[in-house]
């Protein structure tokens, strides 16, 4: 029976401390929930005693609890000079309901005079009260060493002393920190195998990045022998970002043989890599050990030959297993069986050989390359493979759109107002409605528009709208990127447009959004509704506009 | 006297493996140019057995000879069952005129008799022939046993036999490589150490990142032994790359005490990192461990007040040593040391205790938490605190604005119109301009209004706009933040806008972006141009509209 590794997570708090990462309270909470299925033992939420974000936070998990991981709550030992019970900041942990607190201490004397400035006998007792007061609210306490390494090759004595304090408290976890990234692997080793003898309790470890070695410190202090691991998401975090979780549990698992997650959440590792991406609005780097879109790609010639016949002469893992995939940089057929199942899921056969099957891919590979991304938008995908078999069937005809945003002063809120003109089987509606943005007044005129036809519309809403511009560069005049997801009848789907207008972007995935509901609803378009034309209105036809 | 080790860089040869990286000869001149004034002692040119681009590099590098750098000619052994004399691969490095060659063979014997398809008698003699011809002809070898680690697992002895092959031949350089990646640094550890026992001649290393490791991996091989370090700028490599130089010689030189390179050049590793990725066109990673622009960038209240009065609390080595810089981010996190420090920076003096301190961090908790993000819109910050402090002089007044877009059929181009009017002194312009999409139209508007009386603004243009939704769940009722970089007389500058209408968001940064580039440039507000009220437009006022 492989050994276990406790993994603690903190994207949510360290990881937002990453230049460029910023989580509204909603992010939050959907990558809690990714985190929570993927497996992970630890999420650190944020800290509640520092900003009313991460409060809302807390309170908003309570309403729909986490299955498998436990919440944590970050903080710090309390202030010198008073009581524990008296310390704003351990009172918020204990109000943010989490059922684990995670508290630093300082472990270097040269912080605890200077930087503190306090004693070092008060530091410890600030250690020991915290731990006592959090284990007696009934919290399991997780103790983080403040540059721990750093401290202990200066005054290995005194560092000891903050970990058997905070031990000695009851702490359930005692978490050495590499808090400037500078240690070497060999540096942590020794370290770590001198506290797991000095403590009989679980020892962690949580490291940096800043001299590109927070996955290899990692792995030395489990060969040390901690069994508890912090990190985060891609690696997120200040400066060059924490441990990186998503190279270290395949390192663990697959490398070492330590029991971190199932073998089915870890085939989810690279999703939950870009899913936690896109949230953070990072693009995802091709070169990610492990989960990159490069990771397992080869160039043509014999070494793709070889790789084919034998994947173990250039492969050291089989891709599948953290859920990645092969790629053959010069290979035209690589996306047919692809297509072909997914069609088979719609309950759409495709010959290997079928005209159909050779339009779909050609459409996917001219659209993918102005920038859809059908991975995220499926329905779209389906709509597309419809229309490749000629079994699409439109609800609606556009005859007429106008949009007009108003602004009077500098201090002015603008005004948003869509007029749209449809024609529904023989009847022709126009009609008009304002948002509180553009995009938003589109959205409800055409709903008002097709609701008298389709009522059915009314059980479908969106719940997701994210915009990307493709080529930044361009500035204004770029590219973007519109992702929509809906929901209804119990169902959740995925369209996508891409313009570089704004408006049309949204557009095209908005009808796709629509369409693809009525018919999910089981829906049938208006009699007198005209068949698409083969060269008709497609997401083909209107992308790029 | 710190021990010396080898710098090998194959940026030039492994580096171009990597997925989107390619560099013209003359990119390759300017390269090895850089490697050599920095202190590489081998620059593996490329193959000139392979192709022709090659050759032609080669060639030209002999016209203007590298200061200090060996040139390396890479290549493999010669092919079974004939003479080394009469291999078209050796002769090519040969005639290359490269002082060195650099020659890979077969370490693993599942490689020789399935991929190669010989005996691994042929396979030694290979070797043996292939590097006593080279040596023959006056160049220095250096010896590449190709899945070295991997072969060595499954067939030590003769994994061994290769090695002693190479050196019996007589290799200067044996260099073991990891072409998998797979490899873990205990067992680097090990086996390197094994063949510095094995043979007397300089062990090398190169090591793949695809566990994230290529770095960890170098440094274990050179403490178990190795003297002899390849790798390439920036990590370029096939898959994920190659082990970083970039990362690997200040943690040989600064954290372990080997010589490497002259302090001096140790102070250009930031630029050489940047040029690279400049002439392979690729943005440089700011979370780069020692030289990305995050690397030493903090963020943190308590951090940073830290970090200003002791900079070793909160980073691992002094950024000037390897050409970097320290740096203070903005953001809710902050506290007033860091504004302070940046006010600094734009010749503002402020107080810890004065009123427009406070009334700044009161506006940036405020705006931040509607979605603001001045950490990457300095500009906007700057602009803020300029307003806090009664320095701000708007160049223009909007009196009014209109927007329209019009889209004819499903499959209709839209346009965009915007008209515009605003005041800049005493007069009014009223003008209007189209766009390829809305905001484009309204940025062209702008810019036809203001020309006149700010012919400056021809100077400016747009360089990025990143457009992010802040809470998606609210759909397209929700709202977004605009991000825009622009540049102009040399610099670069990022600001900010933040509505749930994505015209008013883009139009806050737009303004923003206008008017600090004005400021930037000099340009005094048109004569007659009213000063700000204290409660006038600002971007704290105009802010979540």
């Amino acid at each position: 029976m492989a050994e276990r590794i406790q993994l603690f997570d903190t994207t949510l708090r360290d990881g937002t401390q990453g230049e460029g990462i910023s989580f509204s309270a909603d992010d939050k909470i959907r990558i809690a929930q990714r985190l929570d299925a993927f497996g992970i033992d630890y999420i650190e939420g944020g800290w509640p005693g520092s900003n009313p974000k991460d409060v809302e936070f807390f309170e908003r998990v309570r309403e729909a609890p986490l299955q498998h991981a436990r919440l944590s709550a970050f903080g710090s030992t309390r202030r010198a000079g008073i009581a524990a019970e008296d310390d704003a900041n351990l009172q918020a942990i204990v109000a943010s309901g989490a059922g684990a607190a995670s508290i630093f201490g300082k472990s270097w004397d040269f912080h605890v005079t200077n930087a503190l400035g306090t004693t070092l006998e008060e530091n410890l007792a600030m250690i020991r009260d915290s731990v006592r007061f959090l284990k007696g609210r009934g919290l399991e306490v997780i103790y983080l060493g403040e540059h721990f390494f750093d401290g202990y090759k200066r005054n290995e004595e005194y560092a000891r002393r903050t970990i058997l304090a905070a031990v000695e408290a009851g702490a359930d976890v005692v978490v050495l920190c590499d808090t400037n990234g500078g240690s070497m692997p060999e540096e942590i080793y020794d370290i770590v195998g001198a506290v797991c003898r000095l403590v009989p309790t679980t020892v962690g470890i949580h490291a940096h990045n800043d001299c590109g070695l927070g996955v290899a410190n990692t792995l030395a202090a489990v060969r040390a022998g901690a069994r508890h691991v912090q990190g985060t998401v891609n690696g997120f975090g200040e400066r060059n970002g924490n441990a990186d979780l998503v190279q270290i549990i395949p390192n663990l698992q697959l490398k070492l043989g330590y029991q971190c997650v199932s073998p089915e959440q870890l085939r989810t590792l690279t999703d939950l890599s870009r899913f936690v991406s896109e949230m953070a609005n990072q693009a995802p780097d091709p070169k990610h050990p492990f989960v990159g879109k490069s990771t397992f790609a080869h160039k043509g010639g014999i070494h793709v030959s070889a790789v084919l016949k034998h994947p173990e002469t250039y492969e050291h893992i089989d891709p599948a297993l953290v859920g990645n995939e092969r790629r053959v940089l010069v290979s035209e057929l690589s996306g047919g069986s692809n297509v072909i199942y997914k069609a088979k899921a719609y309950g759409i056969d495709l010959d290997k050989n079928s005209p159909a099957l050779r339009e779909v891919l050609a459409a996917v590979k001219a659209l993918e390359h102005q920038g859809y991304y059908f991975e995220a938008a499926e329905a779209s995908f389906e709509l597309l493979l419809q229309k490749a078999v000629g079994r699409y069937r439109p609800y609606f005809e556009l005859e007429g759109l106008r949009l007009l945003i108003e602004k009077d002063t500098m201090d002015g809120e603008p005004t948003a107002d869509a007029v749209i003109k449809v024609r529904v089987g023989d009847e022709v509606i126009h009609t008009a409605a304002s948002g509180n943005g553009p995009v938003n007044a589109l959205d409800n005129a055409l709903r008002k528009a097709l609701l008298d036809a389709y009522p059915e519309l009314a059980q479908i809403h969106l719940t997701d709208y994210k915009v990307r511009v493709l080529d930044e560069d361009a500035a204004t005049g770029a590219k973007v990127r519109v992702l929509i997801q809906t929901a209804g009848g119990g169902r959740s789907w995925g369209t996508v447009g891409v313009s570089t207008n704004i408006i049309e972007a949204s557009w095209l995935a908005l009808v796709d959004s629509v369409e693809y509901g009525l018919m999910a609803l089981g829906v049938a378009p208006m009699a007198g509704q005209a068949a698409a034309p083969a060269a008709g209105r497609s997401t083909a036809a209107g992308a790029g506009a």
